[in-house]
């Protein structure tokens, strides 16, 4: 029932961090990477994230039982596309991205009929990149969000959900619709909040720019290519997104003045004793 | 030439550190505490902050060679006329408020002739507070910003610098004027974004964020009333900041296109290698 012949596609610290936290459960998995780069795959093997890579994405899924897609969002439809008719029946594809309603429709589209694919966003990583910042506790305690839909296989979404429990994951299911609104709001909007925020400051004003700037502004330092893709993909959300978040700062303009002192301080203990809420996490 | 004899008005997270501080480097500091709860004083009594304390802000500067304004910035007005006519002709004042302009203004209306005022702002602190907070360590390799303007003496600025380089601070001058202008920017809009963001939250968004969000916001956890007062005193430099803050999001807009992929590739790059500039620190 369990997974034992696994594609890894893209190695980088997210599809390394799943083989390095395999193999140190267990030696039965046999991992394939693909990549671009062979530089890249034997310092993943080297590792110990991976056993055997190729960079022929069909040679590097064959027989396998589980292929996850590694790669930024923006590669996922022509990866699909290719690996679709090297795949066996019975085999489960999964992802880790960071958007997902068009990973959900491409799969639908570009895999044959018994290949069963479910939608996975563990939600790891960092501002750090590449298999040298790849680790076998990656996972360890975080959340994986899932998003099957009305035609996704159900076995496959337990075995895939399993896959990840077994890498340290707490589970919330979601529609792929309601993944991509909630994550424009709680992830790709404060990732653009945080770029528009460094790229305001002046020479200057990031000269004297303390502990709380450095904080708010970490994510920024991420991959820019990833964020594209994502940025893109989920344009509509994160537009209405940048909306609402516009309307709050209307708001506070509004209370900057004297005489809505009371009101300024009641919107920021609000906020306060919302971002408590979320405190130890 | 240093100081001896010193009044910490507001025995909270950066006045009580300040008392630790001294008295881990040496003996002959005399401090005094003031603040309205004698429980909290007590507490900062016991904790070694203070030698002695008293409620009433004329009794607790009687004598003092240094007094440093550690409450929050909407008080500083009424301190400095409270303590003006109490201070012997060549006492020295201080803050640690982080807005700079307003206390510059009100102390050379406040405060007698002789009496030398110098703004700081130390830029140490986080979104922990009270007395309980405290630490002896918490100025050291942090950056104090010092305010002289054309009226204030030189002596007491090199005085109170100084004083802030013994407890481990860098200096940087600036005009009450850059300061406002440049930590609207680096740190007030920050502050504000996180709470407009927090704020933006539903309950199922909240539930699904990750470390991201939760580093980007963790400002917004910090004392509504402290940050009501910076808000409302730097109102004019905040709403330029959100005033540029909504250029860079419209422009980020105009990007979201699909044929607009390789100019918002270059925007996260922009920000990623700026907030690099800053890594380490």
């Amino acid at each position: 029932m369990a997974f034992e012949r696994l594609s890894i596609l893209g190695v980088g610290l997210l599809g390394g961090s799943i083989g390095l936290a395999l193999k140190s459960k267990s030696s039965h998995y046999h991992i394939t990477g693909y990549g671009h780069r062979s530089e890249t795959l034997a310092k993943a093997q080297e590792q110990g994230a991976i056993d055997q890579f190729s960079t022929d994405v069909t040679e590097a899924v064959r027989d396998a039982d589980l292929a996850i897609l590694c790669t930024p969002v923006g590669t996922f439809e022509d990866l699909l596309r290719r690996i679709g008719p090297a795949l066996n029946p019975g085999t489960v594809v999964t992802d880790v991205g960071s958007t997902k309603r068009s990973i959900c429709r491409a799969a639908e589209r570009a895999l044959p009929a018994g290949v069963h694919f479910v939608g996975s966003h563990p939600m790891a990583g960092s501002e750090q990149r590449g298999i040298e910042a790849a680790r076998a506790d990656l996972y360890r305690d975080a959340l994986c969000i899932t998003t099957p839909t009305g035609r996704t296989d159900p076995t496959a979404v337990r075995q895939v959900e399993s896959f990840w429990q077994d890498l340290g994951m707490r589970i919330t299911r979601l529609t792929p619709e309601d993944h991509d609104r909630l994550l424009a709001d709680a992830s790709h909007l404060p990732h653009a909040l945080a770029a528009a925020l460094v790229l305001l400051q002046s020479d200057q004003s990031l000269a004297v720019a303390g502990k709380g700037f450095l904080d708010t502004t970490r994510i920024a330092a991420g991959d820019a290519g990833l964020w594209r893709d994502i940025f893109q993909d989920n344009s509509d959300n994160l537009k209405d997104s940048i909306r609402r978040l516009r309307q709050h700062l209307e708001r506070l303009e509004t209370m900057l003045e004297p005489a809505k002192a009371k009101e300024l301080l009641h919107w920021l203990n609000q906020a306060a004793r919302k971002r408590h809420s979320r405190d130890g996490t």
